[in-house]
């Protein structure tokens, strides 16, 4: 009944350390492979996850990967440019995906991705994104179960230091996926659509690109506008000034305490750094198999991950998604729809993928989902560069 | 040099309490004389401001104090509906004008007061808005000093319980410019104008109606891009569930400290009121000349007014106006740009109406200024009901 995913990784790099501490202690699943052309990596890896019985495998490409006949479904957490050809190759071997945020860069490719799954009869989920986390899919289904009237206005901003963070070259190139519209919105857009009820009829944004040394956007305002009257206004600044974990008490991204001292940290970081390779060498000091990072025992988390401060207003309450439940505004009195602390973090990305493989149930997070938020992201970039209000045509509703 | 104003004032209702430690106190504005047809309220304002060699003088209606020859200046804070007659009645016997926000409830009224004021060579000045609030003038100074970069993104929310505060029939009706986008739009939009550079390009906006029983906008959402690029997000709501004083250590609009415990008491102050006559009713028992409210001496405010959380995003710094100042985040550090705690609350109101009566200082809330901050709420209006982004013409910058 319970018998856990055996799980391949597609490229071992920052995104794969984040989700490692649940998928090293998530019980319903078992990494068994990976591929990476880094060396260190793959040798970590096996080193990792090897067991007595089974040793793990690693393989310097994908097709290998995917050709591992212990392997169900791959994770594949590759740059962004490669999901569709890694997703493609993954289904053509009959394997599930869990493909990274942003799902692809194009339409064309969502659709090429989504067709690949059907026509495999695998199932395709996109994340992690942080419209996974428990209380983002608390405050859903406290809107759907529709004691509180439908949500109206969704209230979503985020300041972060994510473009001092240390990149790849393409990493800061729109053109390649870079900037904040694809790697962050691909998250706010993503919960903002689950409270709105999914299907955003138009999109009006402006973009920032306020450092001429990171020639991309680090900043974007949006004004999404919802099929069924609801709407939703996004902020969001990577550029590591104002930090809004202040407003949740300094509880981070993944529920972390936060230091509130370590101010300008992510741009200090980069001193130094002077060509775009030597900031890719001090991003990769950080990945796997070179940063002093194997898998640690899990600690306890202070609360849920979260993606910044978020108010729903609802017709007959507000809610606001916060790290330990959701608290709920009602006209007399307010109260926490309290969530047990994490054990293992994020396990809501392992769950809703096993849901859909061992018992078929279908997946809020569908290529189809996926692709829809991509659209919205490709809109905050067109309307920003032609001043107009985008109006949607892939959109759905959380299934 | 510092001879005082001589202001006459029209409505000693809501509007005028809440400018009464400002008028009362600051010391270069003298009040002679007022108009309201509410006995109460002029026998009141007799006995708060006569002085034994002058006594203040009382009418009962408008143009009879226009007519008054000790009259400088009048402060009109009568219902919205009456702005542009009273203006035009002041303007006809010479007397500058402070009129309450909204200006107007149309473009043409604006422009009707504007030429009425220019023809009779008057000041006409709107306000009080929270767009004098010192925080953020001081934030548009820093903006306008170009040591950050040009303001980008403006983020404003605030969620208060202003519907359920008692009303008056025609303020909970839009036709007769009830609502929040006319009465909190008002301040909102002049915030973001001022912080934004004043010229509004086109406006994008949804508004809610959530109470059938009070049948007007009490929560709305806007996009507004400016003519520069920069951009804000706008949102409001008015129905005193979340309350985002939360946000600013519960520091008031006022300036005063907050009971976060006294959740849901604007709407239990509603309990039993069943006819728009008994809420009206209720209304005029905390009025002047009916609540206990003379004058009192001047308490120490925690901090200044303010209009709720606002991050304006420059390209090279955060600003975060705050009761106590305008916190700067810039590259490396952080600091607060402190303002010494007001002694006479609002005194920005009175300092830039004197400075345009006595030394000819062009007033920032201009005429012109008041049109265009209520061109952006007819757009958010417009918008709401019609689906699109709509263009404004009538946008001027801060003078
Ligand atoms: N959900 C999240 O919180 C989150 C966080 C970070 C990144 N991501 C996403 O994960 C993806 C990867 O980003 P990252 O920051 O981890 O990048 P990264 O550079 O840290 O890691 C990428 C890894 O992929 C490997 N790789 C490169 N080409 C490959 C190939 N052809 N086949 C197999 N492996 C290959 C690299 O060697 C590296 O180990 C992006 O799409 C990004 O948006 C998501
Ligand atoms: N800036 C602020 O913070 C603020 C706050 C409240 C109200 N206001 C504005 O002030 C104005 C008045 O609102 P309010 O809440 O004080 O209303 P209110 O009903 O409390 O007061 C209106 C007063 O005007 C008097 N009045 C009515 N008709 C009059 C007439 N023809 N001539 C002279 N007086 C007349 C009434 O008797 C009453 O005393 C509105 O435009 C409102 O938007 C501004």
């Amino acid at each position: 009944m319970s018998e856990p995913l055996r799980l391949g990784i597609v490229g071992l790099g920052r995104a794969f350390m984040l989700m490692l501490p649940t998928l090293a202690h998530h019980p319903l699943v078992r990494l068994v492979a990976a591929a990476d052309p880094r060396e260190e990596a793959r040798w970590q890896f096996e080193s990792d996850f090897s067991r007595a019985d089974a040793p793990a495998r690693s393989y310097d490409n994908v097709e290998e990967l995917c050709a591992d006949d212990g392997v169900e479904a791959l994770y594949i957490a590759s740059p962004h440019q490669f999901h569709v050809a890694h997703v493609r190759l993954a289904a053509t071997y009959g394997k599930h995906v869990l493909v990274e945020k942003p799902m692809a860069l194009t339409i064309a490719d969502c659709q090429a991705m989504i067709e690949a799954a059907d026509a495999a009869g695998v199932h395709l989920l996109v994340g992690h994104s942080h419209s996974y986390d428990a209380p983002y899919l608390k405050a859903s289904e406290l809107i759907r179960s529709g004691r509180f009237g439908r949500a109206r206005m969704i209230t979503a901003s985020n300041h972060t230091d994510f473009l001092y963070r240390p990149r790849r070259p393409e990493e800061l190139d729109t053109a390649q996926g870079g900037g904040v519209v694809f790697s962050q919105g691909a998250h706010q857009v993503d919960i903002a659509r689950l409270l709105g009820g999914g299907l955003v009829s138009t999109v009006r944004a402006t973009t920032g690109r306020f450092d001429p040394a990171r020639p991309t956007e680090g900043a974007y305002q949006a004004l999404l506008v919802f099929a069924e009257g609801a709407s939703a206004t996004l902020t969001y600044s990577g550029y590591g000034r104002y930090d809004s974990d202040e407003q949740l008490g300094w509880i981070g991204e993944m529920g972390q305490r936060r230091d509130p001292e370590s101010y300008g940290m992510a741009r200090r970081g980069l001193v130094g750094v002077s060509t775009p390779e030597e900031e890719a060498a001090l991003k990769n000091t950080r990945t796997y198999g070179v940063a002093k990072n194997s898998v640690a025992p899990l600690s306890a988390a202070l609360g849920h991950n979260h993606f910044g401060p978020i108010t729903v207003c609802c017709e007959q309450a507000d809610l606001r998604p916060l790290a330990s439940g959701v608290m709920v505004y009602a006209d007399d009195r307010r109260w926490l729809e309290a969530l047990p602390a994490p054990t293992v973090p994020r396990a809501e990305v392992v769950d809703e993928l096993y849901a859909a493989i061992r018992s078929g149930i279908a997946p809020l997070h569908s290529g189809a989902w996926g692709m829809a938020t991509l659209e919205v992201c490709l809109a905050i970039l067109e309307s920003a560069r032609t001043g107009r209000e985008i109006a949607l045509q892939h959109q759905v509703a959380p299934g």
